[in-house]
């Protein structure tokens, strides 16, 4: 019957803390989503999110959830320690799951979930949201058709008065956000190698309140990552660098979220030269138009909805599955280790999670 | 006489390239100083930067100027590597010297410079142009009166579409800035202790175009600076958190280079707690008014020639003196081997160049 | 019984097309309220903003919804036109009545509606919402506490590329926002007096698509307003000078709505000299600093919606009563006749509708 | 002689207060002018703005300068009401003329100028500085090139804490600068056709301290100018609207000061229709990239020396020449009658003034 809707996926959302109301609120406005639960241990948490004007179930009966046959997929927005029992029993239970960021408390626990997912051909989708705003996806497009050139840099900043986490340090808070970005905007063949971490507790908070990321990438490109609670002004400015142009994305910029310069600095016949040759080298700078590319305006939460729904239905891989997950939980766990070791740089298993 | 003004100390500059002509203005259009001279290899180059109106003399015979009895001081702005000998030559005719960042190509030509002044009793200054700026004199003010309270944090970011110097690298060339400015700015008793360095030269021209420098500090803050040649933007942000209020200089933004905030995250009774306890925390925040105290307009480079003349005239030490170059040398000779090193930590004198 | 909370008031919400979805959002977040109906003309539109999931009943029936005694007040987003006949309708069914910007067509139609309501003692209040944010309401209280000093000057700025309308042009359109927000400012003893205006019509819409009003206020003072249609970029700024300080508001800037300037100009003695002497006068200039106060995070629709609670429970007048709608109406309906007149002046009520 | 340079004009600036420092830089520093003469009733502020270094000599003989054979040309900077019989005398002593703005304090005044240098076949020149920045130029070559479309609207914005003067109001004092810019980029065939003013002087100074200047011009589109001494913040933003694009220059952005928007409103049909059914018409809106063209770096005061070079060595009449002055005095005298009658339309002499 061309034309005709598909029934709406039976959906429960697991979490009503920071996240979960987000994830109700989109998918109560997707046509391809039935919301049918939203489950917390804090049940009357849960119906207040709901609200006095819902039809939607409130529980604090997970296996209820699971066991309900009209719940096709479940979304899971709870503290990273218990993403993977609770992924866990809804892959075993026959569900998709898509899991708030980060995949999982550690690399091998994200490992279990993309392997059970991969087993019993269900979809494993990770939130990273950031990747499905419109600049992002801009910023993919003109990776991909070749605009930026060959990348030389990518420098992200991600800074604000944070809440200061209990159970995570900045890093594992913030940065899953500049890594996911990265990992979808990366072209093919260039990843991240290795990585050193410096941070301070300047607070003694008892965990790493300010950080930086180096990550040195495929082919001599470095990226760059600050993350930072302690700043009273918000910053979130990536800027990626390429042999043709660089573009600046600033997220708190609506009327110009993304820059494109094409102003660079080139050097004359550096292909045909040998290195020394290189050293004594003609450089020349463009300095021409910038533009900013009009976006389509859509909330990324929504269009990771449809995402979602797309990567259930025709059961192709979503854009941030578990193993763009797993990349990401592979640099946090590398940054740790480096942070401990005063910054050490740290090889990256990269190759395992290739795309 | 009260209020006779004192003769104009005649004054030398030595280099007509990038700098000198911004001291040739300076000193002409200062009181405490008489320009007699200008002198560089390229006399022709001279004579363009004095144009066509002048009475200074150009001249390629720097031994003619030192010979000079007229000239009490020089200024030398010419490349690093011919700081050390220039300004030996100055010293030991018994002038005094102000020389354009860095001090000198190492630390150990450094070293030798300081010693000569001290053990002759001449002023030997850096000039350390942005530790004048209004911006860095009331930030400097507002640290050392503790409106800040203890330094938490220092990032600075110093990026911009930059020439591609034939002789440093990136470091070289913007970071004694930052590292300038952070020394210049620091509290009694805070220093940097060591410094990590990452690079890359993504475009092949033989230095790193792109870095990052951590520092550790005393007392477990941290200082940050990134600089960079390939930016297609120009940014020149500091911010500086304490335990009381950040600040943020913005030195594109003339309308509110220097904006303070009350904002920030404390930790009830951190202080009489043990580390155990202070994980178990109670967090909370302030977030209270900002403030862009009113900055005085006046030329850094314009001040920084009156501190010269000042040192001069009264024999104590000018604020950024061959010492504070000195420090900052020690820090990017550290950076230089991290680098090197792929970001291994780096220990620094410190201590030899206490203030 | 202390602390009890009243009976949530039952509420309808007339018109669901451009406003009506947000009133229905807030009146759901309130506890105040209890939403009981949507009324639209077109049901099918009314049940697609209500969402798949709500228990409030959509209708078409306007008269099913004012006979249900349950429904204590309404609240009205429907095109101007309509306004009138709506609110007299609710009024006359003893309903309170809370109505979109502007109140009414006409001043004529607005002034009817408040002396009904008045008559009956119920509350009618305009959806001023910008009055209700954290910046409108910090500049009134410090206009009213005398910060600024003696009113100088207000100049709004309110342009982007917006929906050319088919009923109104820009001015009716755009115009009530910035003329409520000067009507909630001002301090006592200060209002408009007359109003010119002055617009164009380039793109041939039939209507105003660029106004520019000038309105001369009590005491000497000068406010202005640009409303534009046409502009590519989004713009919101009111500054509001002052004889102490003078207050810069740019509504896009989240990080520093409202900004404080300790600068301006003083007449030395310029009080106690006669206005000939004042030619001859002594001018200085205050160069301050600039203070951004903190504002409390809060939605201003929804304290709009409180705001309505609180007048029908205690029976006070609303901060954006009827009759600051009708002061609106006024200058409205004055400068479409000076826009009519080529920028002519034309006098205000004014006094007859006095707070 | 091929390639051989003239030799270069010998030039006179006459006044050393604000202005005449930067027109000594600037002569000083251009190979086609050799400055001979520097001035100014009061002889020692001559000396001293030409420093203590210099070759050009300070008088404060006018006839002395006029009598002199090698000067060719001079350059007045004085208060506007001795810029008539200044520049009288130096055209009668056969001399090219520029004036800094405005040309002179009367229509009647300038016009007698402009005959004057006209009958003598000398160069009179305005200097509209603006007019020569790279932002200006740029703007004039995109509405020529018919980048814009049809011009639509003209919005500029030029308000600062500025210096309250003695003799002239903020009408007199700052719009020159926007209406000359007006002047150098409207399309053949569009010009000003009536002016409308509104001021205010809420600090009794004796003049306006605030004015609004609205101009329609000729097919239906706006100009409009808030020109403003008391505002504690700078702002210099140019919009210009027209039917294809929008361009906006903010001349306190360095990094982005044009840019040209692709975003608007289209009638779709609005050509063919009639007056009526346009107001049933169907708008479409533009949601385009925004481009912001490289400018080349120059300073304008440099640009327009050169440009008064070119005139006298070839006779062509300058960009800003004395006809363009005089229609930016048409347009302040009828601003200032506007004012007089609280902002009663006044029409342009306009044709007299053709360029």
């Amino acid at each position: 019957m061309p034309g005709h809707a598909p029934e709406p996926l039976g959906v429960a959302v697991i979490g009503a803390g920071y996240w979960g109301p987000n994830l109700v609120r989109n998918f109560q406005g997707s046509a391809s989503f039935r919301l049918r639960w939203l489950c917390d241990l804090d049940v009357a948490r849960a119906r207040k999110v709901l609200g006095g004007y819902s039809t939607v179930e409130a529980t604090d009966d997970y296996a209820r959830v699971l066991a309900d046959p009209d719940v096709a997929a479940v979304a899971i927005a709870t503290p990273a320690a218990t993403h993977k029992p609770l992924a866990l029993a809804a892959l075993e239970a026959g569900k998709h799951v898509l899991i708030e960021k980060p995949l999982a408390a550690t690399y091998a626990d994200g490992k279990i979930l993309v392997e059970q997912a991969e087993r019993r051909g269900l979809t494993l989708m990770c939130d990273h949201t950031y990747c499905y705003t419109p600049a992002v996806t801009k910023i993919r497009e003109l990776i991909h058709e070749g605009a930026l050139g060959e990348l030389h840099f990518f420098d992200s900043v991600r800074i604000n008065l944070g809440l200061v986490q209990r159970d995570v340090d900045v890093l594992w808070d913030l940065a899953p956000h500049d890594l996911s970005i990265l990992d979808s905007v990366l072209p093919e063949g260039v990843q991240p190698e290795a990585v050193a971490a410096h941070g301070a507790d300047p607070i003694g908070a008892g965990r790493a309140c300010v950080a930086y990321l180096t990550l040195r990438l495929t082919g001599g490109a470095i990226a760059h990552v600050h993350v930072n609670w302690l700043s009273p002004t918000k910053v979130r400015t990536t800027m990626i660098g390429g042999s043709k142009r660089t573009l600046v994305w600033d997220d708190l910029n609506p009327a110009q979220r993304v820059a494109v310069f094409d102003r660079g600095v080139d050097l004359a016949g550096a292909a045909e030269i040998g290195a020394e040759a290189r050293r004594e080298m003609q450089v020349s700078y463009r300095s021409g138009d910038m533009t900013a590319p009009a976006l389509v305006e859509r909330e990324a939460l929504g269009a990771m909805v449809e995402e979602y729904a797309t990567a259930i239905r025709t059961g192709r891989r979503p854009l941030t599955d578990g193993r763009a997950g797993l990349r990401v939980l592979d640099v946090l766990e590398a940054a740790s280790r480096s942070l401990e070791f005063q910054g050490a740089v740290v090889g990256l298993k990269g190759w395992e999670t290739a795309k």
